[in-house]
């Protein structure tokens, strides 16, 4: 399976700069001042980075939302009770849940997927299944998973991804479900960022002070207990991360494998892309901050990324809610390259003055 | 007319706390932890206080750019030729501009108004012809316009909001085209909003330094030659305003009047926004800032009304291009409210502590 992953990896290319560079001239040559659409005019060049195309569009979209159980949540570390993961799957299955509600705003495909609930799912045929183990361990007292289900949840959800792309679908987002799962991504985010577990480590669903402070010494034990470092990040996730986490990181590397745009979502998205920048470092270029979610720790996952998110929403549900609000910015980035006239065939005079590009 | 103004503030009503607390109800309801959505369910919660709907939704959107020239172009404050003004509404009604391409993407109308180009335009099925004069006067000479002309602009705007809003349209933008228009907003932000005209002023389309100190020089000259004072907003308007901005000024008027809410794009629309407010206070709760313009005195109109931005794109275009990107985010805050599934229908455990609503 290394090697497989390995392959994976290798794949991953830098973006593509004489595209990126036809496309700002064509912005530039666009009815509008120069840089005028300032943040809409970057994503559009990037995505021409990313796909190789001067005028990209995404016209199929899906949010890959990954679902499983965490062992730490036996330890009280969540406002839930575990059954919620289950039962928040058959929400998603029913297109009750607030990413469904979302993705249908945004003309996206939601692909719900169980990576490991702690129950037996029924067949369904909306839902993947895909289950590594009916929950990760308690990672405060063992492993959350062992190295060979760490890889094989990546590769399945790389898999998953690279499904989906031959079907159509030309842009990713990610999205997760798993009570515990904050546990599990601060955990992830103070090794692999070498941050204090403290800065690492928000509320979640809303816990209260008590609980915060349980929370917070859990994951400090955990990183003591199983010696995580920074820099074996298959090592890490193995310890303290999460099927749901690690089919993200798959989707992630997949994507950027295929010069498909991939959108993050919120804390837990965030965790999954460190973990994938830390295998892969070249795979950052591929992603797409949609949003800073108050969870603390995801400011500095941004950071550590060089990610600067689209949206300041306060928003802290993830399934990939965040990810959905930007496919409509992305389209419309695209859109403006792709659709604009030129000063030329609209006869719109130019500037007076000479200006340099901003 | 100063009487039909009047009728038309004083419809203006507070937002009804009602529907606003029982959207609250159902937003707390639903399967998601409490106030996770942020900024979706201040949203959603606010639509529903604009138009006392408790799931309102808003399937027909439209932006009302508006266009004129303005006699202090003459002055050399722009980057662009005047002629652009006109070139660019030929470009609106050929779909070529970025709040074309816009909104389609946001499946919004886009309505065209002449309201003081300096040009006779042609007939043409998608242009309203609402010209107030052919362009405002150089108010670095003489008043923009005459009171008369001022309010005749405000309640044309006004007019063509609510026919719009009777055949069909639950939801405005505003959005702006006119060379030298930001000469005219800098300096009604400065009057109204008591700020130096330093603080209000900004590079426009992409002026260079010395135009820019012009600019600020022309803007100080003309504030102290008509003598524009923060207590009579229309007296500012006519003095130095420009008849796009008188007329968005009467769209505002006309959502709030009509319980529509009203999205503000950015410098230009803002200033408009900033007239309405002070001619009738209770107007602003029926905004909805889009965006922070790079355009320097933004920050100042939004602070002044008390708005926070949705979007921080780093855009000046005008238009209605950022108000265009703001429909799809207002429509997902709306479908969360009215189409999630609430725990008990979703069969979903609630919090297994007492929490209270964030």
């Amino acid at each position: 399976m290394k090697s497989e992953l390995k392959k994976l990896t290798d794949s991953i290319q830098p973006l593509d700069a004489p595209a990126m560079k036809r496309a700002q001239e064509r912005l530039n040559s666009l009815t509008k001042p120069l840089g005028s659409l300032g943040r809409l005019e970057q994503l559009a060049e990037w995505a021409a980075g990313v796909t190789r195309q001067v005028r990209p569009r995404f016209p199929e979209r899906v949010v890959f939302v990954f679902a499983a159980d965490h062992g730490v949540a036996a330890e009280g570390v969540s406002a839930y009770p575990q059954a919620v993961t289950e039962q928040m799957v058959l929400n998603f299955l029913r297109g009750g849940a607030a990413i469904n509600v979302l993705a249908r705003q945004a003309k996206a495909k939601v692909v719900v997927a169980d990576f490991g609930v702690a129950a037996e799912m029924p067949a369904h045929p909306g839902l993947a299944r895909r289950k590594i183990g009916l929950g990760t361990k308690n990672f405060l007292k063992e492993p959350a998973m062992t190295e060979g289900q760490a890889l094989a949840a990546i590769l399945e959800g790389a898999r998953l991804a690279d499904d989906n792309r031959r079907a159509g679908s030309s842009c990713f987002a990610t999205g997760d479900m798993g009570i515990g799962n904050t546990t599990s991504a601060s955990a992830l985010v103070a090794a692999l960022a070498r941050i204090p577990v403290l800065e690492a480590t928000g509320r979640g669903t809303g816990i209260d002070d008590q609980t915060l402070e349980r929370k917070i010494r859990v994951i400090e034990e955990a990183l003591s207990l199983h010696d995580v470092g920074p820099d074996d990040p298959v090592s890490a996730l193995a310890k303290v991360g999460g099927f749901e986490i690690a089919g993200l990181v798959g989707v992630i590397l997949a994507g950027a494998a295929a010069r498909v745009p991939v959108v993050i979502d919120g804390f837990i998205s965030g965790a999954a892309a460190l973990v994938a920048s830390r295998i892969c470092p070249e795979a950052k270029n591929y992603l797409l901050a949609a949003h800073v979610s108050v969870e603390r720790g995801h400011k500095h996952i941004l950071k550590d990324l060089g990610l600067r998110p689209l949206l300041d929403f306060d928003m802290r549900l993830g399934e990939g809610t965040g990810a959905a609000l930007a496919f409509p910015i992305l389209e419309a980035a695209c859109a403006v390259l792709d659709e604009m006239a030129t000063f030329q065939e609209a006869g719109v005079s130019e500037k007076t003055k000479e200006e340099s590009p901003a």
